[in-house]
């Protein structure tokens, strides 16, 4: 049965009324199961059609489904390609075909649709659109190393023409995990281990893909997951309210302020209570003291997960529409939510409440206004001045870097000529003979004349005659680049679970990436026996990490004259870490996570309370590399700050004189760091109030002026309880050139 | 200027009145001062006196402080000796000088009080008095092995009468905190990692003290210590009300409830606050919730820590008297507590709500009633059922143990002839030729010509030539017997902190105890390639570890063929476990905590929720041995459970039939296990709800009942935050003999 909707005729359609007016209209047009349709987004959108060549067809898969509910709340990753969903360039959505793929999908559901109300299509967007062709970005926590949101909105403006250029609404955008366990798989999404930098990218996460119109965010993942215990995907974290405010919150605020019109409830419980159950965190804060008014989406699966929880589906489905999931994301349990109203144990109010959020996202993305063309699919942009500010230089002695005549240079290393280790968790397949590997750029660089490879080892296991080779290739060169960490790389021969992170019963190759958690953070042993190998050679070692998490690097930096850590730098990775390394251009990346040792002396985030930094008997118990850190090619000073703002702590502004004391142009990234005393509370050691990325001339001096970042403010707990008559709170702050350390003398004192 | 207490004339010294009319009376008689005076514990104690031979006379330490005060609340540590008081049995207080001393110091103080108000004595007695002579039980984790908690209760009750005969009046006895991080100093302090093992246990302690009339009992810490974050001793604890709720309060609820007349309140933080500054914790829970009367003393210099909160020592003391601290410990801070009320930061109700409390525990334990004698001191009382039935049997490949004909016997390794070592952290020295070690144990009961000993290492580091030493042992012997781990020894060279803890800036040899963290729980290196050079000589091995915290012993596993874990057994352990290894007693120790991997998997505990089984890609997340486990010298087995109570949870008994299928008589530790089902909480994995010890003769059955503990309930969440109409919680019961497992099909299912 298809109906034909009548454009413009209802006040819905009405693109001249206001949105709550629209939306009340059509909210009191529905019936009950189409409104629980809108609240359903259920079957795996690439399981909805088929491609021959250039043909393509929808499958049957939908049919039930808008039979179901006549319509659909939303379709999750119609465009989706890579291992788990099994589409590859043969049998995927390229960008030529994906406008196409997606209208005759919203074809089929508006024809469903009494109302015709399309679905939002829904994408994974992580670092990039996880379709053929999509830009890839650097990994978050790369990206955080640049210290420049504004780099990453421009990158992720691109990301959104794409993404609406191929009929998408809703790009899934991770950057609100804090990373605080490295051993968890996911830490390479993460804007590491700071609330400022996490609320910073993520505001610029959305600013850029909303600056393409028609295109919404739904951050994730919300809340706290990034504390789950163990480093454990999707594990509890039995952490207080005043934790999660201080830490896990601000990203959350930053992203909405900035535009996002969903949030998605994570996987993890807080203190027991599931995230798709937990009432105060879905309703209590989010909707009744943020007063925000777009949609919940649940992770995939999670309202089922609940199952644990209760005794049937209706029950499960009760408590996490009464929580505040608005959007179901692959659940069977909001199939029940019309048995769950007839059974009294939800009101049809709260049926409604759901609807309403997710009709008026809806409305506010033009989905209900007059058909418009779509943008074309935009050509491609470049992203080097994000890729390339993403390395960070831990290790340069006697300034080996840049090279200078680069003689004979062996290239070793399990990641060296590795095109897929760049890339992370949540990407396509890339067309064929895209990217660059770091022999590539090397060899590209340099000259392929002067260069020797070896890959010596695998990620976690020896190479059979591998340290031979490499030794021998050591041996025979003047300069060894050795080139480790680890992979998120996914075959289309691994298993996944039934939300398509890495399962760990089949044969993983990984060692990170969703589902990929690790015990030990410390480089596998078998690339350890490597360096050690090579290091025994004599010949100078320079090492470059790419690795998604932060890994212990001791034994590393025990034999590295220079050290760069990557990240996953993205598919022209290699070719940028070659231009650094020869300097073409400066690293200019800072750490927004402090490197560990081992997983024996976690945590180490440099902004845990003060009562932690006491050292174990066998260790230190600080970071390896610290928060903030990182050098250049360039030598600086700062003088010692003044506040030239107004005398409270949010007009402040930290004044300082900053000098580039070197015969090149330099970049600096100041940072601004606090300690509060407030009586009562136990302060973080430091905490990160404000950055500014700065460019000077050689022998150049500037005032640098750094205000504190209002989503900075929650990390420094001046809102403790108030305990009687006591004086306020009082702040110290002190800019940085290289994280926090301890407050200096010159430190301002201010009121909190 | 002495004044003469006029005994019996007035109503706070007649006890025919009731102690709050007593009390009432005695405040309102005080000034100021005098009242802050009683708030007050500062000089330690062993510091007021000197002792020259027999002869002992007072120093001037404590007359400023009288003076200053016009009495005094409370006296820490007058008896203590270790190696931080520096006092030993030349300069300390033994048995037969103690009483002399507390009178005298009593009698100054006495003197000193215009209403002549004694101090109360107040001594460290977490595993026995730590005091010359004192009796030395295992630490509390080899206590909690046993799961007999009536055992401990008859060892206490004679620590209770030794400490009241020396004249002191309160025990400081440590149970509260929960082992979660075995890198955590204190590990060997915590009745493990289970909230009903530590209520049953802190209830023994404190009732076995109370037993003896004059002894009262502050319960140490409060709160929730043992979540330390990194195992970090006095670092923050960032966990939710509910994980306090349901793991780290039923202890302080079991020792209130037993008769405890104070709690401690702890050096860490939750969730950001201090507990000397925790109003909630100490007021809004302890007071208004629990209606606690009894008194709330800081722990040893946290309130002057607090000042990294605050502007001043003034500010100090107003925040913690504010949020319930009843009693300071060595703090500075408390003698401002006269300007805080003068500058108006408090009021002085709040000096009398203090004092109140002070003086109804002093009047409570007889301080103010005529005075009687003391008991004499009791003649030692044997401990060995105790101690006996602390070591659990691990891995008994091939029932190897018990022993049969011994053969020629190669005991090694670090802690074989270490009589220390047997003791843990918290004790006095021990008198000449006191103790046994396991290898004059096993020389005892073996004899002497069948054993050869050798080190083999030491704790952490080679001992020269030790493993040549060991192998030619190994060789020449029939059976190795090798006796590892850690010791919390402290030497009086040591360094120390103000709080006595190690102070790990000096030389310490200790792996363990108060200040002790580790970052590796895994068996020291050192000791590791012990054991394998050992084993490659082919002799078998029975491997025993005497150890204060939980070790990573896989690489022990690989190695034995028998494993015996020993925690710290006390000055006669070494005989104890002689016995065992001959079979003159059967094991019969069940692990109170699971024992970790490495480091890199932690966090194990057995009662995480279900979303933290989640594994590693290279390890797995469970624990190596688990909670619950320990094998004896018999052979049972446990019949389908049924419910043979009430309908309801609380009424529920879960019985099962027991059978003895051995030959010798045998006993068991009949445990009893939950699941909740509570919709919208995410359940732990299991619960430990009840356990009780059984004797059985050789093939005899019986019926076991097992009851639900009432401290046991919170960990199952029942009060979780009601959904609307959900169903009400269910729970699966089952009973196990060896840890909780999964539950099985026969478990039984209730409305919870």
């Amino acid at each position: 049965m298809i109906n034909s909707p009548q454009a413009g005729t209802e006040p819905y359609r009405d693109n001249t009324l206001g949105i709550e007016a629209r939306v009340d209209d059509l909210l009191g047009r529905l019936t009950l199961r189409e409104k629980i349709g809108q609240l359903n987004q259920r079957p795996l959108g690439w399981q909805l059609w088929q491609r021959r060549g250039p043909e393509v067809t929808l499958t049957e898969t939908l049919d039930a489904e808008l039979d179901r509910f006549g319509g659909l709340g939303a379709i999750y990753g119609l465009l989706r390609a890579d291992a788990w969903s099994g589409r590859d360039w043969t049998t995927g959505a390229d960008p030529a075909l994906s406008a196409e793929i997606t209208a005759m999908v919203q074809e089929q559901v508006v024809a469903s649709s009494r109302l015709g109300i399309p679905a939002l299509i829904v994408e994974e967007a992580p670092h990039g659109h996880q379709a053929l062709g999509g830009t890839l970005l650097p990994t978050n926590l790369g990206s955080a190393a640049t210290w420049r949101p504004d780099l990453l909105a421009e990158a992720f403006a691109h990301v959104g023409r794409e993404l609406r250029a191929r009929g998408a609404h809703i790009a899934l955008a991770s950057g609100l995990d804090l990373l605080r366990d490295p051993r968890w798989g996911r830490s390479e999404e993460c804007f590491g281990e700071d609330p400022l930098l996490a609320s910073r990218f993520t505001a610029a996460q959305v600013r850029g893909l909303r600056s393409e119109p028609g295109i919404g965010v739904v951050l994730k993942h919300f809340a706290g997951q990034g504390a789950a215990v163990g480093g454990r995907n999707g594990a509890g974290a039995p952490i207080g309210p005043r934790e999660l405010d201080e830490l896990h919150l601000p990203a959350v605020r930053a992203g909405i302020d900035a535009g996002a019109v969903g949030v998605m409830a994570a996987y993890n419980e807080i203190d027991g209570i599931p995230c798709v159950a937990n009432e105060w965190l879905l309703t209590g804060l989010l909707r009744d003291q943020w007063g925000f008014g777009g949609i919940v989406m649940a992770d995939l699966g999670a309202i089922d997960q609940l199952g644990r929880t209760t005794s049937s589906a209706v029950e499960t489905a009760a408590v996490a529409l009464r929580a505040g999931v608005d959007l179901s994301l692959c659940d069977e349990a909001y199939l029940s939510l019309e048995e769950a109203v007839g059974a009294g144990l939800i009101d049809e109010a709260l049926i409604d409440r759901a609807c309403m959020r997710v009709l008026r996202v809806k409305i506010e993305l033009g989905l209900l206004d007059p058909p418009a063309p779509l943008p074309v699919f935009p050509t491609p942009r470049s992203a080097d001045d994000l890729v390339a500010a993403t390395p960070v230089l831990l290790i340069n002695d006697d300034r080996l870097l840049p090279l200078g005549a680069p003689g004979r240079i062996a290239v070793i290393g399990p990641n060296a000529d590795d095109r897929d280790c760049l890339l992370g968790d949540y990407v396509p397949p890339l067309p064929d003979g895209a990217g660059t590997t770091v022999l590539a750029g090397l060899r590209d660089r340099i000259g392929a004349g002067r260069i020797r490879h070896e890959a010596g080892s695998r990620l976690t296991e020896p190479l059979p005659g591998g340290l031979d080779c490499a030794v021998a290739a050591a041996e025979d060169s003047d300069l060894v680049i050795m080139v480790l960490g680890g992979s998120s790389v996914r075959h289309y021969a691994d298993a996944f679970a039934d939300n398509g992170a890495a399962e760990l019963t089949g044969a993983v190759a990984a060692t990170g990436g969703e589902g990929v958690d690790v015990a030990e953070v410390a480089l596998p042993a078998a690339q350890q026996q490597l360096v050690e190998a090579v290091a025994a050679t004599g010949t100078p070692i320079i090492s470059v990490m790419i690795a998604g998490r932060p890994l212990g690097l001791q034994g590393v930096v025990d034999h590295s004259r220079a050290l760069l850590w990557a990240g996953y730098p993205g598919p022209d990775g290699g070719r940028l870490v070659a231009e650094l390394i020869m300097g073409d251009r400066e690293p200019v990346g800072r750490l927004p996570v402090s490197l560990p040792r081992t997983s024996a002396s976690l945590p180490v985030a440099y902004n845990e309370r003060l009562g932690a930094s006491r050292r174990y008997a066998d260790s230190e118990s600080s970071a390896l590399f610290r928060f903030g850190s990182g050098l250049g090619y360039t030598t600086w000073s700062l003088g010692v700050p003044r506040n030239t703002g107004g005398p409270d702590l949010a007009g402040a502004v930290v004044s300082a004189d900053l000098t580039n004391h070197s015969g090149r142009e330099g970049r600096q990234i100041v940072q601004l760091y606090g300690r509060s005393r407030t009586p009562g509370l136990l302060p973080r050691r430091a905490v990160l109030l404000g950055f500014t990325a700065v460019a000077l001339a050689a022998g150049a001096t500037a005032e640098v002026d750094l205000r504190i970042d209002p989503y900075a403010i929650a990390a420094l707990g001046l809102d403790a309880p108030s305990t009687g008559s006591a004086p306020a709170p009082t702040v110290v702050l002190w800019p940085s050139l290289d994280g926090p350390g301890e407050p200096p003398e010159s430190a301002i004192t201010m009121q909190g």
